[in-house]
């Protein structure tokens, strides 16, 4: 079996996973054309990303987590704006073809794909140092924006913070440490991140403005007050910390991850006061904790993020705006 | 500046080249949040294609020609669907951001991108080996697919055929030559490729099959036999072969190239022999030559594409089922 043929058929299982509408009156033509042809309707919802060896991942990552990360980075993105994956593209550059890898590495996007029901429609297999972007696709009636906070609305996150810099730490230091249960939950969190793609969806007509935290709190906060043209305040004691973390490391680490550490993706969103019951609800029925963690404090011309309760200093983080109080 | 700005800075030109009814009334978010939201109507066409330094392009490339030659390949990709190009997005890989390169690859690909009214609307960035992925989405009414061939068409191509191969040598050999005009039109071939999408857009209702030619022509035509279950003959007499190709090349050197070099982004096409006025009417008024180069000769199990008056042995080129008569 020639390479072309090899790859051809280890990504032929990912192409039949959409629901069974989508993935048959929705495609004149998926995978085997110049292009690939979707009967459009509503508003489509895309987002690409890009993830690089020795950048987003180790070379030593388990190949299926890595497929798994891959497509879940990319569905966080269409949860924060309330869409609902449709299909995605994958371009995937491979510095040799190794049946092994490519088998675990599928099996692991497979996995995340299955659950969510949705086909990969399109793709170009080339040679080079490892890269992969994907392009997800969703359905997205009513998006939030991140541009839609108003003073006075609650802040809210998902799940818990921190979480994935400390597996990274760990993951890296791994050879010099015991795993245990919090360790390995901890490093789990890293590599196979849960995109909140249902409650996303549940939260539009909710939040007013919503991201994902992949590049620390504080700094995705910042995007939303920046788009919003207000001002936030975060109280660091009400930090969403998971016993992983604090039964980990100590509780000033704990902190700064969760305020500056990436790769959490968990969802950071505004929404008014008059909607905290509408919040607790949705945690409960969609069992996954939500956490009011400050307040959109007020609109003024120097958008910014403030942190009160801080344990640690935050201004040597390299965030001018942050004032401990 | 920072990297990041700098970058948002540069790329901002690119995302305004929108025909003003897409640009405005069709996106309800282009840049600058989680996701695009395009409010979609109609078939919606996409390709993703990567390109990778050292095996796509050497690393020499002038940085305008990339940008065009990136964007060029993925909308000949929607012409070979008859589709018309609306959107796309970018997700570029580099190994650092220097300013002068970044401003001339944006200028290359603004250059197409101005041309088909097409805009920017997401993307991606990040640290790493250069590698350039872009998806084109275009609207599609109408597709044309490879699997459309039927016995007795007339199979063409537009412009000319294996000037590409020729100048990707001649740039690979550039310091041992003296390059005339010939030479730099062939070189201009290779890095700044025509995607045929006027003619592609016009060929709906007249091909029934058709693909752009990117892999040679024997390779690519391969394809639509095996989609259409026929069997293709080339007449290799009958090879549009530019005066510049011939003019720095031996016949059988030029020969080879139209028929197995690739990078020509030319379009290949069958259609029914009643179709040849539309055909001809189509090549006079778009002004781009379209030469007749064989027939779909049978239906049969062995889907094949043969030669017939080759000049070379084209059977030595790997190509098993090609005949000499």
């Amino acid at each position: 079996m020639d390479e072309f043929t090899l790859i051809k058929t280890l990504f032929q299982p990912l192409q039949e996973l959409g629901r069974e509408e989508q993935a048959s009156s929705s495609f004149l033509k998926k995978i085997g054309d110049d292009a690939a042809v979707w009967k459009g309707q509503g508003n489509l919802a895309f987002s690409i990303d890009t993830l690089v060896e020795g950048v987003h991942f180790t070379p030593d990552i388990p190949p299926d987590d890595l497929g798994y990360r891959c497509l879940a980075v990319n569905l966080s993105d269409l949860a924060a704006m309330s869409a609902t994956p449709l299909f995605y593209t994958l371009a995937i550059t491979l510095p040799k073809v190794e049946q092994a890898w490519l088998s675990a590495f599928i099996s692991g996007m497979e996995n995340l794909a299955r659950k969510h029901q949705i086909s990969l429609v399109g793709g170009d297999t080339t040679k080079g140092p490892l890269t992969i972007t994907i392009q997800a696709h969703g359905s997205c009636p009513d998006p939030v924006y991140r541009d839609g906070a108003k003073v006075g609305d609650d802040v809210y996150v998902s799940g818990s913070l921190g979480d994935a810099a400390a597996g990274l730490k760990l993951w890296l230091d791994r050879n010099t440490l015991t795993l245990d249960e919090h360790k390995n939950y901890l490093i789990q969190r890293f590599h196979r991140p849960t995109p909140r793609v249902e409650l996303g969806d549940a939260l539009s007509g909710v939040a007013h403005a919503m991201l994902d935290v992949s590049d620390g709190l504080l700094a995705d906060l910042t995007h939303i007050a920046e788009a919003s043209d207000v001002s936030i305040m975060v109280d660091a004691h009400l930090l969403p910390l998971s016993d992983a973390l604090l039964n980990s490391f100590d509780k000033h680490q704990a902190v700064e991850w969760a305020l500056t550490g990436g790769d959490d993706y968990e969802l950071a969103f505004t929404a008014p006061v008059e909607a905290c019951d509408a919040v607790r609800f949705l945690s409960r029925i969609l069992n996954i904790p939500i956490t009011r963690v400050g307040s959109v404090a007020s609109s003024n011309t120097e958008a910014s993020v403030q942190v009160k309760n801080a344990v640690i200093d935050v201004t040597r983080l390299g965030y001018n705006h942050f004032q401990n109080e």
